[in-house]
């Protein structure tokens, strides 16, 4: 019998899919990168198909690549040769859901947006929200440590995890964290899990924070700058002057143009970068107005504000469109630096500078608050690889985030595509205590290997 | 020569204590614990004195028992025979403070509450609190991952811990984390070091985020209640309805009794519970007023509410005022469990039915907003050892706050004093992964051996 039918024969509920076709499919994320050739897809639909997986796994010393919704930018789900595919998909269950106590118990398949809408039911709100928050799963969320538009104001989804349920590389169940809002019993175990990439061991339920949902509706602003400075000036005095926005996201020109060319949203031939901004507080209509005030003081070409939810949907759902309209475009390799907020103007120059020095095209998204921002380098479509241009200005984009103070990755993890500039950003004491961690959860190595550290 | 002059020789500015009576009062913290007879206190003033030390301690093979303020409620700083204590108190530097970027990097001896006025003086705040936050320190915060009276609202210590300086078991200097908001390369090992009691490494310098200062001046309410369980219900009450306390603090009558009876605050026979409140929104006076007509509706006999600063301070003082006026009633053990907010009440309940049972005198102060409550054992002044039947009632207090989905310890940590009841919430798996990290971060066991795992 071969390995993969003592498997099929072990999994009494969860489907194997073995037609290589539909592995490929399973196997790939929303990079461009080429997966190996995985021996199989199994679907689990509990924690019990997880450590029968697991626990086949390590008896044939095959290696397994956990998946949610595939919406990852990093590789970190691509799967190699031999592999097989874990996916969470279909454990879709909210176990329980405590209004009393602002939490919820989810599996991980769960998509993100739907446990928002649950919340919303209870006048709460699920916060962390990554543009793909319709597609994506909070397993995904978790293993990348997911941020989103919402986290300049409530946090990223580390700040949502309280506690987990996780399957060990060996098929052992460990509980982590608590119910509670706070706790320090031992190492913070959750904490590590978050953001792993599947490296450590398979999230099988989490128990995550609500927060109230804001009464009122929120109030928008969107703001026209002819200059990308002038923009990333707005928002350094928007945040230091304590707005409190609930979102704040910039786009520049490039961005703008695929937007426009797609869509027609009548761009202006001075607009250099739009920022829109919103305020979900209870006196968001007079926020709004001061962010609004800022960004005239310093040079907006043009603001309109309103307190409509239709409008705020419609430029919010501008924002949202960025990614579409650059795959229209061309193939992207889609960046995710993040720097101190004082320096998100520099970091624009550079960029920009980068792009003219290798001719390059790189369109810019950021969730500007954060000083997380989004460079798209886009190639023609149909490259298997980035061609070498757009890898050197990549590396000066990385080695430029990090003369700043920055960090490679606000948001998507490492996955496979950063792993070369790991070493620059952690230094080598810290790579090889993060792979003695790695071996006491996985000793033989079969949790996503090659990816993340 | 003896080992110990060999660190002596060593270290160039950082005095060493050899005197016993001098070593003895570095040894200990404010629990009861007694420690055993270390080797000498070493008063680092560098982090070039902490690597001296370590590899020293490495070489001879010395355990080393971190310690900050020495404000510590589990016996993590209580130093063992043999060992040398390591102070961190006199590195004070706040070696930079960042308003545009809203971030500090501090030494870990810095006392919290002066790291909070540094930054109110530029409009910001270092937002946990600790009780004990006027001579704790920062680096005891980090290792405990301390809470607080405002961390309802603006989370514990390690929602502001942005990246960590470490020195290492074998003296070798680790970087973690970021300087900017978000980040997600490689494991989270600033969680990770936050909250590990110093068992992984030694922290000397901390970036944590500063936040914006309220604006105007907080408004405060106070209520009395003539019943534990309907104080309980007016706190799950407010949370309920989105007040957004930023603290909200409950004490029992054995704690206003102690308090009265060193103060004379004027008890009301009546009185079982007061709890206090405040809110430092824009809107304060109105949350407030929000707060007291649901304490009202609540059963409350009496609300106060304020906004007068003075009054506030008057107020809060009366909360800081809590744990000394226990210490002059007797020997205090202190604990910390915390539980889901819905079971609030009924925790309240069973730690009175756990006193009664027992015959024990147990005084509780709540961070309530949190779920997290501190019953005070208080017994004879002058005895060395808790007697049995405060392990008993403690032991029951334990497993009903993990029997209503709680943990522990919320702020304290679990230094020796909660080691036994550890596995109970953690369990087997847990135990022996938390047992591989500490190898891989200290594979001799050096790094305040037999505390927080």
């Amino acid at each position: 019998m071969r390995p993969i039918d003592a498997l099929v024969n072990a999994l009494s509920d969860a489907r194997v899919l073995t037609d290589p076709d539909v592995i490929d499919s399973y196997a790939r994320d929303r990079t461009f990168l080429e997966p190996g050739k995985p021996l199989a897809v199994v679907l689990a639909t509990s924690r019990d198909d997880v450590v029968t997986t697991m626990r086949w796994a390590t008896e044939h010393r095959v290696p397994v690549v956990p998946r949610g919704g595939g919406t990852g930018l990093a590789g970190a789900s691509v799967a190699g040769d031999g592999s097989v595919i874990l996916s969470l998909a279909r454990m879709t269950a909210i176990r329980e859901l405590s209004p009393a106590d602002e939490i919820a118990v989810v599996e991980p398949g769960v998509i993100t947006a739907d446990l928002d809408k649950a919340a919303r039911e209870h006048g709460l709100m699920y916060a962390p929200d990554p543009s793909s928050y319709e597609i994506s799963t909070i397993g995904g969320n978790l293993a990348t440590n997911a941020g989103g538009l919402r986290c300049v104001k409530y946090g990223v989804t580390r700040d949502s995890a309280l506690g987990l349920e996780v399957v060990l590389a060996d098929g052992r169940v460990l509980n982590t964290g608590r119910r509670t809002m706070k706790g320090v019993t031992g190492y913070d175990l959750t904490g590590l899990f978050v953001g792993s990439e599947g490296t450590l061991g398979v999230i099988t339920a989490a128990t995550v924070r609500l927060r109230r949902a804001p009464a009122a509706p929120p109030a928008t602003f969107a703001a026209d700058f002819s200059s990308l400075r002038d923009a990333g000036a707005a928002v350094s005095a928007i945040m230091a002057a304590g707005c409190q926005p609930s979102l704040m996201e910039l786009l520049d020109r490039a961005t703008l143009q695929a937007i426009d060319e797609w869509r027609n949203i009548g761009l202006e031939p001075g607009t250099q970068a739009m920022l829109i901004g919103q305020s979900d507080a209870a006196d968001s209509q007079a926020a709004v107005e001061r962010m609004e005030r800022i960004c005239t003081e310093n040079g907006a070409s043009f603001v309109a504000v309103s307190s409509s939810p239709q409008e705020a949907d419609e430029l919010i759902g501008l924002r949202r469109l960025a990614y579409g309209a650059k795959e229209r475009q061309g193939a992207c390799l889609v960046e995710d630096v993040c720097v101190p907020r004082s320096a998100l103007a520099e970091m624009i120059g550079r960029i920009e500078a980068a792009a003219e020095r290798h001719g390059v095209r790189i369109a810019t998204v950021a969730h500007a608050g954060d000083g997380n921002l989004h460079p798209v380098f886009i190639f023609e479509h149909g490259t298997v690889e980035p061609p070498p241009e757009v890898w050197a200005a990549a590396d000066e984009v990385f080695k430029d985030a990090l003369e700043l103070g920055g960090t490679l990755t606000g948001e998507h993890g490492v996955g496979l595509l950063k792993r070369r500039w790991l070493e620059l950003e952690s230094g080598p004491v810290a790579g090889e205590l993060q792979r003695g961690i790695k071996a006491v959860f996985d000793p033989l190595g079969l949790l996503n290997p090659g990816k993340a550290i």
